[in-house]
């Protein structure tokens, strides 16, 4: 199986990663042999039909690019996308939810061309997923993004494969590690002032953590779960949002007097999407805290059922965009 | 698709409430059209190769027994899965976890024929799991039993299709609904027998509830998991187990007041399977309340991730049968 591997960044890095310690494992177990074909960063392009060698790869992108790998370094993503063959293109470029780019060209590029792609790029279906979809089915390709919603922890997976058979009518969770590291701080007595310096200082939060604070990062995987789990046609715009900064400490801890917590909700029942901080019962196993993310589906016949792990890392999102590789491996190739 | 249903307890019944309620639904997005051909209780048989009327199955055992459907009501269980043509046998008698008894006896006779096999009856699999899988294997049918663990909430299925290409190393849960109750009650204040007491009154605890207080039931579910999810080939013997009646309402309150609660974990590490009272930590998203169930995974790349719900319930517990059914009929039969 020929992969093409555009953006070389903390979670392409994982994957090589993981491919290189686990490539006899995943032959015997699940039958499959991933090449990486091509790989292609900013600085430049590394490329071979037998198969990169990832050591020499990572070594390469240590020096600031794929580039130096040596091995026709001048092509760019969407010329190696067009001119290097692959089954499966896996696109990991940074997230932009303004404009989607240059995600979205990329995962367009490689659909026209036939490829299947899996992206952890959140930009692209936030912005368009319809569309996208469409472009899939349009082109005969599988299109797979378990990464861009809980990190490793396949929530995405959960409600479309564990469920089968039941109707999901609504899910609500908490979808953003930054913003509940801080709430979570604040409960314990932060100012939310203090609470981000301390998010920032650990690693949580961005310099410019507008993107987590204001909503747009949980407001998008909001948008990718409405549009997979539920089968609605949104995007962005379609989603009430919300964020943070306007949560007092007085708040936090008048919820926290009635056995409360103040968390940053989304949610949708099919109808209305919605991201808000909002008052939960400390019981509720949705009320999960730190870093943590968590999501309660309510389906007709099984109840509710919430699931619970760490939503970002890079070796995690890595393993959600290897559990694609192994889902379009099996539906698409014999075994 | 032709199925005999073998018990029509709570599961059974529910199980044809959500066929009667789904069965547009089930067709035009499952492709599936069960057809219960034959239906076996204690009182008598019903059996209408056409399929059996639903509506008129359920009010035949308002009378007592599926017997008064008035059409051939005079076969017993092992002659119904002998005499009846079908595709798939359900059985979800009672649990014996002593003898696995008469389900063992009726899932071998079902495998001996041919038919595929779902059982929401934790005896047989936690008395026999490795012979009986064997017996499946050698008579090319699949056994599946996703209702025998977490009721509606798919914990089987979260851990072999949502995990695809990563390796779960260990895994510890809240299996028994009935105890953690308990406990839950005892963190309140209550005394162990006054939990016991209110336990059994809300109808969460049995007259004799030794299967759940000794921790039977938690074991039962742990072999379950152990043999499907880790590969391991164990029965309820190699279970070191410890049930929660000498938990005392003092260790709960000092638990307490170190911010933790005693629960009866299950856990297995791919080695040693143990149920036993265990202080967790209030924090951690295991720490559930009341009646529900929670199990976490330890996996190689994704890190510990956790699924909670309701652990039981007739409804819930018969739309984890329905998912059965339509695993099975996307896996035999072509679509």
């Amino acid at each position: 199986m020929r992969v093409v591997l555009v953006g070389f960044g903390v979670v392409g890095q994982s994957f090589a990663r993981i491919l290189l310690s686990r490539a006899a494992d995943l032959y015997t177990q699940h039958g499959i042999k991933p090449r990486i074909v091509a790989c292609v960063d900013q600085g430049g392009s590394a490329i071979s039909p037998a198969g990169l060698d990832l050591q020499r790869l990572l070594k390469a992108k240590k020096k600031g690019s794929v580039g130096f790998y040596e091995s026709d370094a001048r092509q760019d993503p969407l010329q190696v996308i067009e001119n290097v063959d692959a089954e499966v293109v896996i696109e990991c470029t940074p997230t932009n939810l303004t404009t989607g780019e240059p995600g979205t060209s990329h995962i367009i590029a490689a659909m026209r061309k036939g490829r299947h792609v899996i992206t952890v790029n959140k930009g692209p279906l936030a912005l368009s997923f319809p569309s996208l979809i469409e472009l899939a089915n349009y082109n005969g390709v599988m299109f797979r993004f378990s990464g861009t919603v809980g990190g490793g922890t396949p929530i995405l997976e959960f409600a479309k494969r564990c469920l089968k058979g039941d109707s999901i009518i609504s899910f609500q969770g908490i979808l953003n590690g930054t913003t509940n590291y801080i709430l979570s701080k604040m409960e314990e007595g932060l100012s939310y002032e203090s609470a981000l310096q301390d998010a920032k200082e650990k690693g949580y939060a961005e310099a410019n953590p507008a993107l987590d604070i204001d909503g747009y990062d949980a407001a998008a995987k909001l948008v990718i779960m409405a549009n997979w789990i539920m089968g609605m046609k949104v995007t962005m715009k379609n989603v009430d949002r919300t964020g943070i900064s306007a949560v007092k400490a007085s708040d936090v801890k008048k919820a926290l007097q009635r056995g409360n917590a103040i968390k940053l909700i989304a949610s949708c029942d099919s109808k209305h999407l919605q991201v808000r901080p909002t008052e939960v019962s400390k019981k509720d196993p949705i009320c999960v805290n730190g870093t943590l993310n968590a999501v309660t589906f309510s389906s007709e016949h099984s109840g509710h059922q919430t699931i619970i792990g760490r939503g970002a890392g890079g070796i995690e999102t890595a393993s959600a965009v290897l559990r694609d590789l192994i889902e379009i491996r099996d539906t698409v190739f014999e075994r």
